[in-house]
């Protein structure tokens, strides 16, 4: 099973919000798809599970096309800001209707999940605070028998131990069943130790698809006397730079020799701070 | 001039909200109020913003009570997720109408911000991603003339480089003219840096309020041995604990001395470790 999104477009009147995204998803991967504000990422999203239209392109599941398979479309999961069932609705009713259209429910699951967040069952959805209809979405989207999960902004409004008691669980159920996560998150510190892929959207456009593991071991903070350091990254992707004083500071993405000259000092780069500045407008590059 | 919150509590039903609510707000700070999903925070702003009435207690600003003086309540700038304008309005329009009530707005840091954040004015504020609605709101809340700002979760879906771009806006804002900012988040790491009080709500009741400097200088991370580290923080105010294996890790907020025993370690206790440990509902203590 896989799932292909081929030469995907969306323009709306004038304005062009998607261009030519190609990818593919692998059946038991974790995927972080990053992107600034406005980049796109919740359009894609919203294309892939058939809730908007491509102006041209596919999306394309074990061979046939979301927008014509009903059955397809039961295999895929969006957890985002807009909810397609009526707010006035109890929770539990919520999970019971989500388990209707998907076939199955884990309630095991839900349930120790609403016992651990301290979520009450029983209210109406509406009445729920940003972070506990974030929690809300998030147990649906983990109880769903789906094979392809995409969640936008998982953890919208949810305070640190929350947050950190989902990461939990998205990776106990991730090893108690495999299927494929595709995260989008503004949050990208947290769950760098979640992901295995990384997409990152920029204006519309796929800018960087690499694991994580590969982006993690390119990055590199380079530090030291101005004219040392840009003669140290010639050569090298340099994706930003700070000036103080006479010292200045290099992202690189590039291998780096561990020979380094003397007052050149070289420190890894986180990938939020790699994301920061390859999506920074403001860059000299 | 100072804002004073006088034994205030919330009842809803038979649920109590908040309980003796005690807190006083001088001019020219900024204050972190922060708390886990459902401690209360919001319903306190709003009460204090006289969005929501108290079962008790007062809110006492220059001397006057909030709900009755509408002059007061034009001194206090509220910006959360309820928003009290029409959603079908225009953003300049919006901006406009703001100015119109609380007497004047600050165009240029407006039009700066918008230009920044690449923000269109004439957009509808409803046509907004959920980042870019919190954009919108945040240049109302640092282009108002009010003393006192508080902001609920001022950076929801904002990405990371607008969260950096926004606290260095409110730090640049806040010299330029100075007035106190209340700020509820669960971003604690990002905000650290912006704080010089805390207040801790937990449950409905205040359980913490002091300096940054105080809370930062007094917490640690002890690890060691088990029984050397049980040993250690003795007669210590510890506020979490782990066990792996026989080592062991102690959260406390106690001075600790400088000398140590040979096996145990001690770290400082970042302001959100803090925070999540002592408000952790599945702590041993």
């Amino acid at each position: 099973m896989s799932l292909t999104i081929a030469a995907v477009e969306k323009q709306y009147r004038e304005k062009v919000i998607l261009k030519d995204i190609s990818l593919t998803f692998e059946q038991g991967k974790i995927y972080g798809l990053l992107g600034r504000n406005g980049a796109g990422k919740s359009t894609l999203l919203n294309i892939i599970n058939n809730r908007s239209f491509a102006s041209k392109g596919q999306v394309v599941l074990d061979g046939k096309l979301v927008t014509e398979n009903e059955a397809q479309l039961t295999q895929l999961y969006l957890m985002s800001e807009d909810n397609l069932f009526p707010p006035q609705l109890k929770i539990k009713k919520l999970f019971k209707l989500t388990e209707g259209f998907y076939g199955d429910f884990d309630w095991d699951l839900a349930n120790k999940m609403a016992e651990d967040f301290e979520l009450d069952l029983k209210q109406k959805f509406r009445k729920l605070s940003t972070g506990y209809r974030s929690i809300t979405k998030l147990i649906m989207a983990l109880a769903v028998p789906c094979d392809y999960v995409f969640l936008d902004e998982p953890v919208l409004g949810l305070d640190a131990n929350h947050r950190e008691l989902f990461y939990d669980y998205l990776l106990d159920t991730y090893e108690t069943r495999v299927r494929t996560f595709i995260i989008s998150t503004h949050l990208i510190e947290e769950i760098t130790n979640l992901l295995e892929e990384v997409i990152i959207l920029d204006r519309g456009k796929v800018i960087r698809t690499d694991s994580v593991e590969e982006l993690l071991s390119e990055g590199k903070v380079i530090t030291g006397p101005r004219e040392e350091v840009l003669n140290f990254i010639q050569g090298k992707k340099v994706i930003g730079e700070e000036n103080l004083g006479k010292s200045m500071t290099a992202y690189v993405n590039s291998p780096v020799s561990k020979e380094l000259p003397e007052n050149i000092e070289v420190a890894p780069l986180s990938l939020q701070d790699y994301f920061v500045h390859l999506t920074n407008r403001k860059r000299g590059h």
